[in-house]
């Protein structure tokens, strides 16, 4: 097991998600020891929902989920990068690829791209 | 000036760097008001030391700065991405093009690429 530098933090890391064959940066999530372990032993990304309080395999709901093909650790240990494949081809809950789908341009914001999926149709609300 | 969800995370927000040419992500960093404020006002990346606990000018040391090319931000706001030009071609203080150098392999980690600059050199310790 790979030793991850959680106390810095007070026991969460930040984890970036970027997409394996694109490069394009997916989310960010946050990860205890325990979100960290369940990522290694199952392949699919797995966070700690600060909102809710418990264990989050991203996609568990909507069938989602992130398979983990590669992982980067920063030069302190205290962040990690993972490169995933999406399934279902978008990652946020609005439906959109990324959820950085906000572009500032001249002190405003832009929303870039479409939704990918319905998110009543995927979430049912 | 475009607002951001500070409080959720107790006034620190989490910025994503990347290479705004090839996608590369260089390093993670935290961000509060002021260091927002700073990064538009300036175009220069500017973040909040955590060691330090004082507004951090990226590259202020080393010479190597990040000019800010594009900003997204993310579905909830509490999230920025940072697309720099990466002056000097290296983010890391080891001197590696990024942070994010520690490959995981079958378990253990494995150093990717080697450093573009000596940090003995930029760094003069």
């Amino acid at each position: 097991m790979i030793e991850l530098n959680f106390d810095k933090t007070g026991g969460l890391i930040p984890a970036i998600v970027q997409d394996h064959k694109t490069g394009e940066v997916l989310m960010l999530a946050f990860m205890n020891q325990k979100a960290w372990e369940a990522t290694l032993k199952t392949g699919k990304a797995t966070y700690w929902s600060r909102s809710r309080q418990e264990l989050w395999v991203k996609g568990q709901t909507s069938g989602n989920l992130q398979i983990v093909r590669e992982i980067r650790i920063d030069c302190d240990e205290d962040t990690v990068l993972l490169k995933v494949e999406q399934l279902g081809g978008a990652t946020c809950h609005t439906g959109h690829r990324s959820c950085f789908h906000k572009k500032m341009e001249n002190g405003s914001v832009r929303i870039i791209g479409k939704p990918v999926f319905d998110p009543k149709e995927v979430y049912g609300k």
